[in-house]
């Protein structure tokens, strides 16, 4: 692994960083493919649209592009963590609006999935724990994480490879790491993500991909019940990419296609053209 | 200030710590008094539950406690905070339920309020951010703290000395960073906690001292109108003791007393007792 902190080779930061004492920051989780950040123009929009909700100061945003840059160079494929702190406090919860935010890079392996996954999908439990209702921080990707690493440890099972996270209404909102979408009558639906959620790029890049193809999109409040009558469903997130679901446990099985696929395809073409390929240089 | 990491004088932690990375862990704000921690009993009952909670290995108590003492003695008045983390992790929101956890101490200088505040009382703002219903989470000291970082961004004015946070039901719950206690017709009450919130330490040993006095306590939901026609309102925290609420901005001004001083006082000799200052040794 590889670390940079605002640009120096260093794995630590200072204990007092409002990341440690608060969950202080946001993250964005970043496929290196060739060598090169995928999606990093989405990325960082997403990142600065996260600073702007927490009420972040100026980011430097030039020299975390020129840092991300070269910390992918490093690998043809892997992954890169961008954390945005805000930086080393006073205690007390009370922030200096002026404090500059530190920039926490990782350069780390891609994780290892079954080859065949992609193709042949997964297999996906319901999560027990909840999803808040916050509207404040729905949508961005902030270090407040306690609730996902809470429904990750509900399932010990390898052969189960992600689990649906519902609000306490039981709208399904999203995976432990991905978003949803399922077909439903031909359209394709994804959760709205007002009240809880992460806004993920893929699930960004998965609509644009769709309306490029004419499928009609809705971006809606989600039951289980139509979990169920879904003709398909998929995650997906920037690591995986889209992956069919086969089965969710005690509730449906579903078949693979014809959607699913298409837009997997799609992707692909997609990542490699010069516009999803495009990034700041 | 001072740290200790694992027991070593470090200021630093690792980048891939999962307190950096999501938040996962826990905290406790212990007043240092006389060179002591006080009320460490209690401290350590509620970071015992908290690991329970969010299923933390076996902690070396022991260790902890000796760490605690040895800083403590450092300072006769301090803030020492205890921080415990789910330790250094792989990639992803699963964690290892062997992993060690990692205990991070710093000693600080005591925060200065004005002299007379504990005695004259404090002005208070309505928070705007909500606290979110989240039982999991409820009544323990974690690390997942933007609902507070964001609210105590919601006032500048250095004569307000804490905000009331309600949940989306309108229901207060607590300050940003203290309980809070209401007279109710002679009974003192407090929000319950199992829906969102942080049990504090002086809330627990406020009700204990309340019911020495054969002071009938309620722990229920409180809406605002209760608040505005309580005949006293405090709010109380490990290192503030109790302050005397005096006025909420746009609610209700109180008066002080009788009650109030009259608990305060209580607090001074319990703390000062053998049963208040007691402390594992």
């Amino acid at each position: 692994m590889k670390f940079r902190v605002n640009g120096i080779a260093r794995d630590s930061i200072p204990a007092l960083d409002r990341a440690v004492q608060y969950g202080d920051g946001l993250f964005e989780t970043v496929r290196v493919r060739g060598a090169r950040p995928e999606f990093l123009a989405r990325h960082l929009k997403r990142l600065g649209s996260g600073c702007q909700r927490l009420r972040f100061p100026a980011i430097p945003w030039a020299s975390l592009v020129q840092e991300v840059t070269e910390l992918a160079g490093q690998a043809p494929d892997a992954v890169l963590k961008i954390i945005l702190t805000r930086g080393q406090g006073e205690r007390g919860y009370r922030f200096d609006p002026d404090q500059d935010a530190t920039r926490l890079l990782t350069l780390s392996p891609l994780p290892e999935w079954p080859a065949d996954i992609a193709r042949h999908g997964i297999r996906v439990t319901i999560c027990d724990t909840r999803l808040c209702v916050q509207p404040v921080l729905a949508g961005i990707k902030h270090l407040n994480r306690l609730e996902q690493v809470l429904a990750r440890a509900e399932w010990d099972n390898p052969g189960i490879h992600e689990g649906l996270m519902l609000d306490h209404t039981d709208h399904v909102i999203e995976g432990t790491m991905s978003n949803v979408f399922l077909v439903c009558e031909g359209t394709l639906v994804t959760p709205t993500l007002t009240a809880c959620g992460v806004a993920g790029i893929m699930r960004s890049v998965v609509l644009d991909l769709a309306r490029q193809f004419d499928l009609p999109t809705e971006i809606r409040p989600v039951t289980l019940q139509q979990v169920r009558n879904a003709s398909e469903i998929f995650v997906c997130n920037s690591l995986i990419g889209i992956w069919p679901v086969r089965v969710i446990d005690g509730l449906a099985d579903y078949p693979i296609g014809p959607l699913t696929p298409a837009l997997a395809d799609a992707l692909i073409s997609y990542r490699d053209s010069d516009e999803g390929n495009w990034y700041p240089s």
